[in-house]
This record gives C-alpha cells, structure tokens and sequence, in this order.
C-alpha cells in the first residue's frame, strides 16, 4: 500500500509532467469533498478522469466554521476525523492511492499532516500554489530585490504589520481587515485559473471598495470565493 | 513581438501543460547563460528541444560577486547590461520569444523586471520553485497550522531572526550563518530535483557539520551548487 501526494496547481493547466506521471501510477485518487469548494472537487474529478483514474469522494466531516476560541484544537479534531475517514476506505481498496491536492501540498493543506497520521508509505509532488499564480497574473515578483516575504493569513495580518511586516502574501481570507493599510498597494485575485477568476490591484484607499464586489462576482459565478493576496508598504 | 516568462521549475519533469503550450507557442527562447550554473542552461536548451523551440543564449553580464557595499545598486547595474543584451536580440529577431525562467518567476529572479524594461507585451506562466521542492522532498509543510512563513535570503537571516522570525525559507545562501540557531530544526537542500540533489534534516547541532560536505557533493557532481533550507524554531 501506498499515498502520493500530489499538487495540480489551480486546474489541469498546472498539472505538471512528474504530476500527471504520479496519477497515472495510482490505483484510484482520494478527493475530499467539501461543501463550500464542491467546485474544485468537479476539477479534480476531470484531472483524474483525464488519466483514465478513479476519483473515489471521501466527504469532508463537518469542522467549526465560525472562529473557534480554541482553533488549533479545532483543527485538530477536524484532522482526526478526516483521518478515521480515509483509514476506512484505503485500507478497504489497498494499492496505490493519490491524494490530489489544489495547490501546492507545502502551503496552507492539511493532507501531508493527514496521510503522516496514516501510517502508510507516502511521497509528495510539488504543484503550482494560489500565491504563484497571483504573481504570474499580475506579472510580479512577491518581493524586493533581495527582500523577504511573509506569507501569512488574513487572520494574523493586523499582528505581522504591527510586528514590522511591510511585504506580505495574505491567505485563507474570508474577511480582509485592512485597516491603517490605505497608503499601502495591493495586488489581489480570486478564483484565480478559473473561469470565475477577478484581480484587482492598486494604492489600498483606491481599491478597496471594489474588492466585496468583486469577491461576490466570482462567488456568484463559481459558488464558491477564495482570493489570496500581496500587500506591500510605501517604499 | 510578445514575450513569454515561463517558469519551468527545477527541470522538464516539472513542466506545466500551460508552460508547455506556452513553449510551444514561441518562435525560440532566450536563456541567460551563467558562468557559474552552465548546468542549468543545459537543462533549459533540453527543454526548448524537448518541444523543438530554438534556444537563443545571451551571456550573462558579469556581476560583482563579492557583496559590494551597495548590493542595490550593483543589481540595478547589472541588470540594465542584461536589459541592452537582450534588446539587441529581440529587435533583431522579432516574433514570439520565450524566456525559460528556472523555478518560478515570483521568487528571487529577475526576469519580470528585465522583461518590463524591454517595453515589450508580455505574460508570466508560473512554474514550481526551489522551496516547494524542498518541502515536497521533506514531505513537510512550510508552516505551522495556521502560522506564517517568511521567505528570506541567507544574507538577511539574522536580522530576521532578531527581529522574531521563527520559521523561515532561506534562499540565495552561499554562506549560511547558524549562529545562535543549535536547538532550531533544519530541512535543507541542495541542487533540488537534479541527479546531484542532496538533503539534510535535523537538530542545527547535530547536522550542521554535515552541510558543507553535502553542498561540496552536489558541487562536485553538477559543477554548480544551489541549496535552500527551511529554519524553525523550537516549539
Ligand atoms: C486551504 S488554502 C490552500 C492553498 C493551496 N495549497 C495553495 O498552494 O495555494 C486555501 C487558500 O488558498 C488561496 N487560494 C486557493 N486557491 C485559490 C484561487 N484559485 N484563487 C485565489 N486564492 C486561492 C486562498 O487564500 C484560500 O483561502
Ligand atoms: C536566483 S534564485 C532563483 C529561485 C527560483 N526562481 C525559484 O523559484 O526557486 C536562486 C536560489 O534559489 C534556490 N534554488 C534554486 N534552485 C535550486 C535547487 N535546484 N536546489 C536548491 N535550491 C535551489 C537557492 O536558494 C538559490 O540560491
């Protein structure tokens, strides 16, 4: 028995060659379903359908949606949970199983800590990550010449600026608080590789406004809104 | 005339369908051809001829080596004789040209800012880069649960440790100072995705005597060494 993790980037374009050589080798591909992104469940399908795999759908067991005191915790049982459900059907089916992940595995997915907690045998294939395809977008670098970048969540945002962050990827925004940030630019999409996809960039105070409406335009387009953004302070 | 930016990662393996198409689309590629990584064109031309695209090598200007006073400005300088290089070109040759940028555009290159002094329409296909690559070879994720990561250079390092970074992504380290780091953890990494790839995992104390012997290996091999680590802080 054994896992291969494996990134697909934001759709079958990013799929790379040691991607799609890695879901040909697979018995059978594991998607988790989620109620909110069923979306990217219907991409994965087509990507594992397109190398004559089969999709097997493990749904998503239901996780604390609304800001837990406790969310490390929160997170933890939501992980056992899914743990316990892909035991089952893996250790049903046995053979090589692929996990496909949207993205990069490395960056904000939980299925490396996941398929560890399994126990089984498992190898990881990078793919192209929402911050990349952000930058390819808006034909940027995510850093000065010779500068860091901190990637972060939207959550944590308001504490990286005060601890000095002036350079920063913001992830796993359902809301942006960017309050104080009017002077600083902003380089912004959601949906991106999508049919859905918006961007929007510029001085913060010019744009704000127009980021809900957009939000809501690839949420009406897609039924479902992620957005991934760069924030950069005044030079 | 267009210009393509096509992030081809660490090799033809990790080679997108839209890299691919976007190769295919050029009427040749231009590859900058480094002294000291002459390694890495080769793996670009082999990619080029892989989709029968003619690669274009224009030598890179040389560049001062030796962390001048002003780095700034010595990029700033460097750049612009890289600039007139490949305008000749360009000009000369008209057509769809493709840069094969190593890794991804967004991340330590400076392709984009080339390419935008040229005044010449362009677009940017992202590719994987270094630091996925390290994570997918690790099989780790680069941060904690919903915690950051902050990509930095070699050269910075200690500044952004005392400024209270405890998990970064180092990049750009020809010499890597671990001063005061013994207790952190190391992922490190070097000519990633290559025959010459060498990685290295553990307590600072414990490994870090084994970094340099490493990185002579993949020296020895290839002919060049580039390495990248992930640094974390104990818990
Ligand atoms: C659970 S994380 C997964 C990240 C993914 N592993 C990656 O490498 O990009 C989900 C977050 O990624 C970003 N994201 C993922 N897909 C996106 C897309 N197509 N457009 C914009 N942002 C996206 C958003 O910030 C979203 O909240
Ligand atoms: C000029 S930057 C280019 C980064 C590239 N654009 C990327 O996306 O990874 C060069 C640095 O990237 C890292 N790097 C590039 N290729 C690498 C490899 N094959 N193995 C390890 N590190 C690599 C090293 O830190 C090196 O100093």
């Amino acid at each position: 028995m054994r896992i291969r993790v494996v990134g697909v980037g934001m759709g079958p374009q990013h799929v790379t060659a040691e991607a799609a050589e890695a879901i040909r080798s697979c018995d059978y591909v594991i998607a988790a379903s989620k109620n909110d992104a069923d979306g990217l469940l219907a991409v994965r399908r087509s990507i594992a359908a397109s190398y004559g795999v089969e999709v097997v759908a493990v749904p998503d067991p239901p996780r604390e949606r609304d800001d837990p005191a406790d969310y490390p915790g929160a997170v933890r049982d939501w992980h056992a949970a899914r743990v316990a459900a892909y035991d089952t059907v893996l250790r049903e089916r046995g053979g090589t199983a692929g996990f496909l992940v949207w993205g990069d595995p490395s960056t904000y997915d939980s299925t490396i800590r996941i398929v560890e907690s399994l126990g089984i045998d498992f190898d990881v294939v990078p793919g192209i990550s929402a911050p990349q395809l952000l930058a390819a977008r808006h034909r940027i670098v995510l850093h000065g010449v010779g500068q860091p970048v901190h990637v972060t969540t939207a959550r944590r945002l308001q504490d990286d600026v005060a601890a000095g962050q002036t350079n920063l990827v913001v992830m796993l925004s359902r809301t942006l608080d960017l309050t104080g940030l009017d002077d600083w630019s902003i380089w912004w999409g959601a949906n991106l590789g999508t049919d859905s996809e918006e961007l929007l960039a510029g001085r913060i105070a010019d744009v704000v406004d127009s980021l809900e409406p957009a939000r809501e335009r690839a949420r009406d387009a897609a039924g479902w809104v992620m957005d991934v953004c760069l924030l950069r302070a005044p030079a």
